[in-house]
């Protein structure tokens, strides 16, 4: 989904590129139960709820601005299976089912508490986590380490063709690292 | 869905990751009709078959040994709604119904009989391909300026940690640029 | 060299890391005769003098304001060997001892001029150009495949580490194409 | 300094345009000296002792292959100005000139000892280091803060064309990250 599809305001978004890739590694199958933690403007939690025909969705958002963007987003996309849930993760987790897939977008310092609570919830949940700043990516392979996890880590980098008169100048963004973990090995029949 | 999923052979495949955003820039819809030309093991066929509910995927490929694989991949994975078709680029299109999304991924030569077959077909046709011979990425933009169609061009570019030992050892891939064009501008209710 | 060094003003300047894969990309020997054709700011002049002995570097340049930073950073660096022309390519390198390398840093459109102008003079010529706008580098590729000439063609690609608190955000920046050919295969004695 | 000039055998190599950057950053001045720990086949030390007219090269490789490429290098290159140590750092650097630049390509588990001990010898020493394991760049980062270092991270990624046919393949090569703290932040007359 092209980002400009989505109400946006002054609140960070995942870029397409970057989204599609955070999505695949999900895996999620047509019933997943998939928490969006940071939502910010609820994109990955739109784009994830178009592809699964009885999941849901929990998008937790502290940020205000940001919960009423995701609202929006849900009216506009026709996100039915989107839960919105005002609040700070870990805390506001602890009493929603239990998640078979989770992704964290952007809750740096809270990392580490948010994939110990959903790993009690699910000892087999699948975690997707994007971070941009090194020191989260330390903390996060330090912490798979301690919880016995193996993880792939996957660097991403995108350049768009920004058009300038009759040319493509390509326009480089952010390499975002995208670790993934836990899940099923195999593929699932549907 | 993960490259070890999908049964390979010799035949190249493209990655999970540029899959993925390659299948996010098709924006298909529950409905569409994709061509995917040059199918090689049928892994985009698939991968974006099983986010349709309805629509329907040509797999074109000349190579037989590729047509064996994936014919292959779609009895693993029940994707029934993909039409595996051998032979060649634009002929075999020809008699197809009209599409509304079209992939090439590997046709080389090939581009630009292609895309004018299936704008014929279907004038507001949504086109993606992935190159990564800088002569190619060349060719198309010419033709699309030929063409008058406005190109959205993205490189991307994957680095994978590999294991060895406690490390995670970053494996740069090859930058592939994904080239997209047509299609609906607005996003359009399901 | 570090970017803040130089005297910049507004003139676009090609950075730290680019600027020194281009100029190794020109293997420059104690005493070349290097045309700098589009020098903005003179950071790529200025590096290249520096690292010979009895070189000399012709940076030349029509923008009379980038001019002056070329004439401050030729006298902050001490740069004798550079002689600074305020001028348009090709017609201001007609006059001038014949060049053993050139290095082209923006001069978009001139390119076909300047690069016939420069084998003329020397058909063993060392060129190194660096662009960024797509359509740019199909013309390079054309105009090399035109004139018989091999080029290298390799894709640079920095990603800086910006401090924000006690974090390393990686800053991604464009992607640049550096296009080398001709010159000597093998290392020369010194 | 193409990678193919030099002498190579089974040893790993620092490619063209890393080393490029590399030695940029470590920001050498005619009469440097510079530790090369971990020299490999001294490609580092050469290209650089080739920038310098008076400088100093110590070249430290405990592996016996890769001295012998080095002096052989040495040799078909002129570097009078490198001296090669065959032996192990720390334990080998103790001896030493106190050195004024250091450069660590890839002496993963020594570095936390090779950094401090050449701190001590000076203070005011500039230190580039080239890592590809995350742990290396994590380790660092936390070195770097627990000695009160500000460290700059840049991840330099390269794609080199290959011809094919009449083609341009686009390679990736693995990401590095480029790590550089100490020395002195304003330029220096010569």
């Amino acid at each position: 989904m092209r980002d400009e599809w989505f109400i946006r305001g002054n609140v960070p978004m995942t870029k397409c590129e970057v989204r599609a890739v955070a999505i695949a590694k999900l895996e999620l199958r047509p019933d997943s139960i998939l928490y969006d933690v940071g939502a910010g403007t609820g994109s990955v939690s739109i784009e994830a709820a178009l592809q699964m025909r009885k999941g849901r969705v929990y998008a937790v958002e502290r940020n205000e601005e940001a919960v009423d963007l995701i609202l929006a987003n849900k009216k506009k996309f026709h996100g039915e299976q989107v839960t919105v849930i005002h609040g700070s993760a870990p805390e506001s987790l602890v009493s929603l089912p239990a998640p078979t897939h989770v992704f964290l977008g952007g809750s740096g310092g809270k990392m580490e508490p948010v994939i110990k609570l959903v790993l009690e919830k699910n000892p087999s949940v699948r975690i997707v986590a994007n971070v941009i700043a090194l020191e989260s990516l330390c903390r996060i392979l330090s912490l798979t380490k301690a919880l016995g996890l193996s993880a792939e880590v996957v660097s991403v980098w995108v350049a768009r063709g920004e058009r300038k008169g009759n040319c493509h100048l390509m326009k480089g963004q952010n390499p975002v690292y995208i670790i993934s973990m836990g899940g099923a090995d195999q593929w699932e029949e549907r």
